[in-house]
């Protein structure tokens, strides 16, 4: 199992993706700040996974405040969490991941301090835990919609990196793999953060998975000659019509892959569905810093000086687009599958 | 004017395009060995700048040819149209440009080698400053398609660089601007090789046209939000029925673009069209070393080492995807290009 985020004894150990493929490092969380940087800079990454680590975040922030009055204790706590809310904006999990330990403050006012300490750690484990159950259930539910030997087109990471283990896109091209399914992916690169070359190329050859890696700009060509039978990506936030906000470039793969009669399906766990965004239209999209198209990690320049850039982290995937949507509920039509946290 | 390929005194100077936008360079080729590995090694890139190069490139091959016997220098010249010919499969120009260089020996075998070597030299000079009317010519044509504020996406370089001067894309782009409009361009960055980052953006700024950059996968979000107005390319050969080989990522945009109902101009001169292939499909596409997308220039690898790597250099545009072909002569329908050159 790839350990994305790790809680050792009151240390957050990252797998430092920003070095990835070409080193396996393991960054240490000792204080918020540090998370909280951590997430913005990218060395943990994938909705599923930032929910995790702001978790997290939240109990090792809990565990440094000095008092033993509650009040003041909830209050210096509330502040972690709007320190972590602050790092990302477009992925929902984030903030539902915050909820849910925030949730912990509320319904144990009448303990100490140390027991509330102790089970926001509690249920900063039972998020990781059940992310990873929850990807293996979507694992199961997707691989459905696999048949053997087909050759399905992913886009950035969803996989073990992008949550707490096994993945969300990657997890149902897992599962189809452990079925006996012989699969073959191509991986879009990415640009500019290369999370397919680095992150999802990285994975399927740990695991052995077929994968072949092609640039984003491939991929209409490749449909045009009928060798990508399914699309299958990851999600940052699903609005409550089924629109999908995920990694920039996934609106034009949806695209091209309903002019070639293409199926394309969004996989992400029900807490990624945002039943306050009523369609994909008032998601923030993050704007990231221009350097990450303009230069590489080394810092080489591969663009003149002074460009003018646009760098939008996502865009939005109208419902109409997406062939369906699978959670660890089921595999839903876009625009059903708010309805299905709401019961 | 940027000096993309020049003659001087039987030395062929490159502005390196593989420097650009970091360093200025000229790369000088004494020999016709060290021109096919120039443009196989994309020093010289674009379909008319090769074409051009390749013409110098018999110019400078049959100076060496150290004989006074016709037959013999004919052989040893149309050799070096072998050898030139061998370098890049797609762009049509490069044939196109080779076999006027072996008219020009064909017509000439009653003179002198010393005149038939200085003929090559008129004719591949010739080429040179025909394409850049021709650019020119074209830029006048297609300027009549931009109005003012529009905002033009482009893909890879179809410019100054691409061409002997001016540009085909790019010379509309400029043509429009140098009447006036107020225009704005999107540069795709044009993975693997990055022709759009570090060569459209660097002419652009050049001439002080406003240019943003983006990667390619964004340019489907861009058109949905309404962003791009229309959209103009290059070609590297252009079947008789219309359909246009291009830099890959040119079929995604085309689609895209489509469905948006964007406008999707592609801009050549008719060099570029191959009457013999009647369809894109029979047209070669260059399949390039996968060291362009798991490295980057300085070597540095971005992705797992030993990943299986497709990287196709063109991909095919049916016809019914481009709203008009611009070439010299005019501003046609894609299925009625070819008969202007067949009159």
């Amino acid at each position: 199992m790839i350990p994305t985020v790790e809680w050792k004894a009151g240390v957050i150990c990252l797998l430092d993706q920003t070095q990835l493929p070409g080193r396996t490092m393991i960054f240490e969380c000792r204080d918020v700040a540090t998370v909280a940087s951590a997430i913005r800079e990218l060395r943990v990454r994938g909705a599923p996974a930032i929910g995790v680590t702001a978790a997290m975040g939240v109990a090792l922030g809990a565990q440094s405040v000095a008092t033993t009055d509650v009040p003041v204790f909830e209050k210096h706590v509330l502040a972690v969490c709007e320190q972590l809310a602050a790092t990302r904006p477009t992925a929902i999990n984030l903030f539902w991941a915050l909820e849910r330990m925030k949730r912990v403050l509320q319904t144990n006012r009448e303990r100490t301090v140390g027991e509330i300490q102790s089970r926001l750690v509690d249920e900063a484990l039972a998020i990781q835990q059940e992310d990873i159950a929850m990807c293996k259930t979507m694992g199961q539910h997707g691989a459905t919609l696999i048949r053997h030997r087909q050759n399905i087109l992913t886009h950035c990471n969803a996989g073990a990196l992008a949550t707490a283990g096994y993945g969300t896109a990657l997890g149902v091209v897992r599962a189809a793999w452990e079925q006996g399914k012989k699969i073959h992916v191509f991986a879009g690169e990415t640009r500019p953060v290369l999370q397919g070359a680095r992150l999802t190329v990285w994975e399927l050859m740990e695991d052995g998975i077929p994968v072949t890696l092609i640039t984003d700009n491939m991929a209409g060509a490749l449909m045009q000659q009928g060798r990508i039978d399914l699309c299958v990506v990851g999600a940052d936030r699903i609005a409550a019509n089924g629109d999908v906000a995920n990694k920039i470039g996934t609106y034009s793969i949806a695209v091209l892959a309903r002019v070639h009669s293409i199926p394309f399906y969004v996989v992400a766990p029900s807490s990624t569905i945002d039943l306050l965004a009523l369609s994909g239209s008032p998601v923030p999209i993050e704007e990231r810093p221009s350097c990450e198209i303009t230069a590489l990690h080394g810092g080489t320049w591969i663009a003149p000086q002074g460009v003018h850039v646009l760098n939008p982290a996502f865009d939005v995937t109208p419902a109409e687009y997406i062939t369906a949507i699978v959670t660890e509920r089921g595999v839903f039509a876009p625009d059903r599958v708010a309805e299905t946290i709401q019961r």
